[in-house]
């Protein structure tokens, strides 16, 4: 089928009004009419070539939710009608040790949900700035929050389970203090889930402005990291810190606020690596630097239902489809609070 | 009492004998008649002041073995004649987190064996290159390898437990695969550690002249790691790496050979910071770069106790003191297998 989706032909051109194909559905497949999409700092990227090997035409977007249309004979779990979501990841090698554990986010094989291999026209896959999308039902989640707060959903199939995943592999909870460093459409989810989880959480910034905003996020302590007498206080006590930061910075400073045994890890993926840490930032106290991938399937369900039984969503701004470029240029200013969503019924207009 | 030492009088100056003085044992001390005393990488990056804040006049050196000869009253564990060790660590606070946890390395009073503040005569810790030293019990070591082994041992005190706790707390041991990398004083001891485990141990040298000699420490594989295509070939297979290299080099390359959730901990400390690695290296499997250092007490008494058992001892190359100035040149050039170790009697000549 031919439907309508938003896109660029080019990295140096802007996103436009363009028609695609999905296939039609297989007996595994389910077909989605896409309700709302989340714009991703992943998706601008990405358009603009700023990571190699971009495919054109070029549809982004990762964050899908809305309504199964139709199901292949196969598919037992999902049938019309049904609330659902589609994050990054729509196929993977199925049959290796990180698929058979859930981890399909590490599968070697691991099919991104736009500029990925495919099989389907163009040859790669096209993402959620389109009214419809046909997935394997292994990679379509469900989701149980009440239908009102679908669009605040979409965000949480990527910026939700970005966080979510190192939060929880990294046992956040209880008796624990986490650092959360950025405070954008990451790391709102972060300070949301991290509170939620249990953790005493400490919200880093080099804003003061965001301070308020901080706590009313969730986050027991606020800290702007420019203010050096801030970030002595918090020195050796941090067990965990979720670093959303995507452009190159320091990363020493954050080093000395862990405790040992502390791991920061990155989920944050800049055009061009941080400073190089000092290697006695880590070996005095046992320290980690790690990064973090998006998370697995089983686990994105379990962030969902979470969310579900916390009534966590993300604090979200509509805009049409015709106004993601403009949208684009408000998030590299940080002018968004905290994540973009687009309409997917403005894709018809 | 005075005795003879061998240190230096600034940074810029050779070693050179000369006299310095112990306390009189407290009735916790222990006091050690020197046999021998193994000659660290940290003794020249100090001594030479490599590292900030040196305190001259410098004795280096901390990885002693000898015999007790004389105890303070409170002293139960040790009496006259014993065998013992002291390893980098001569005092620590006794009552934080980290004490407490028997990792004194950790602790932020931790004092050094050379080069640590201390109440005693010049007002900083003097090292084992030197016929005794007085050292509180707690973190005197007791070496049950066989007395003609005790030359050899004195390397177990700094390069092995610095090897061994890394390689325990990350859990190496049959069914895991870890690589060394550098097979130095540090790398030796990995692989004899590693292998007594029961790891798969792949050790990595710049140099094919060292391939042989790798294999006969314990490694069950060797590459060249300027050879790309034996890189390529143990990508995503290491579940740890144990990284001895104390000089500036690629991590990214060595990222690439670890599996998911796999770390690599640095134990070498270089003067300047290693190039940034990139963050896809890290995020794209969930890996980890740690570090570690040393190792506490009672860890460096099992790992003592876990080397007698096994048979395992460092490879040492015996020096007299006034030997010291010309092996440092040595081992910037790479050029002892494994371990330089002073003869104590020497520097009564």
């Amino acid at each position: 089928m031919t439907i309508k989706a938003y896109g660029a032909q080019a990295g140096d051109q802007p996103l436009e009004s363009m028609d695609i194909t999905r296939r039609t559905p297989g007996e595994h497949d389910v077909q989605i009419e896409i309700a709302y999409c989340g714009v991703c700092h992943s998706d601008l990227h990405q358009v603009r070539e700023e990571w190699a090997g971009t495919l054109f035409p070029c549809v982004p977007g990762h964050e899908i939710v809305g309504r199964v249309a139709a199901v292949g004979e196969h598919v037992k779990d999902f049938k019309s009608g049904d609330l659902v979501g589609v994050g990054c990841i729509v196929d993977s090698c199925k049959h290796c040790e990180d698929c058979d554990e859930g981890l399909e986010n590490y599968c070697d094989h691991m099919v991104g949900t736009y500029n990925g291999p495919t099989p389907d026209a163009p040859g790669h896959t096209l993402g959620g700035y389109s009214q419809q999308i046909v997935v394997h039902q292994r990679y379509v989640l469900r989701i149980r929050h009440p239908e009102a707060q679908l669009a605040a959903v979409a965000p949480l199939l990527c910026a939700g389970i970005t966080t979510y995943s190192p939060l929880r592999h990294w046992k956040v909870g209880p008796g624990k203090k986490v650092g959360v460093v950025g405070i954008g459409g990451l790391g709102h989810m972060g300070i949301k889930l991290a509170h939620a989880m249990g953790g005493h959480v400490v919200a880093f910034t080099t804003s003061e402005s965001k301070r308020e905003a901080a706590k009313a996020l969730g986050a027991d302590e606020v800290v702007v990291s420019r203010n050096p007498e801030e970030m002595v206080a918090q020195a050796n006590s941090l067990d965990f810190i979720l670093n959303t930061v995507a452009v190159p910075h320091d990363l020493d400073a954050f080093f000395a606020l862990l405790k040992r045994d502390g791991t920061m890890a990155l989920v944050g993926a800049p055009a061009t690596p941080h400073p190089s840490p000092q290697v006695f930032s880590l070996i005095t106290k046992r320290r980690s630097l790690a990064g973090s991938m998006i998370g697995g399937i089983p686990e994105t369900q379990e962030m969902l239902d979470f969310c579900a039984e916390h009534g966590i969503v993300a604090d979200i701004e509509m805009i049409r489809a015709d106004q993601i470029n403009q949208a684009y240029e408000r998030m590299l200013k940080g002018d968004v609070k905290y994540r973009f969503v687009i309409d997917s019924a403005s894709l018809a207009l």
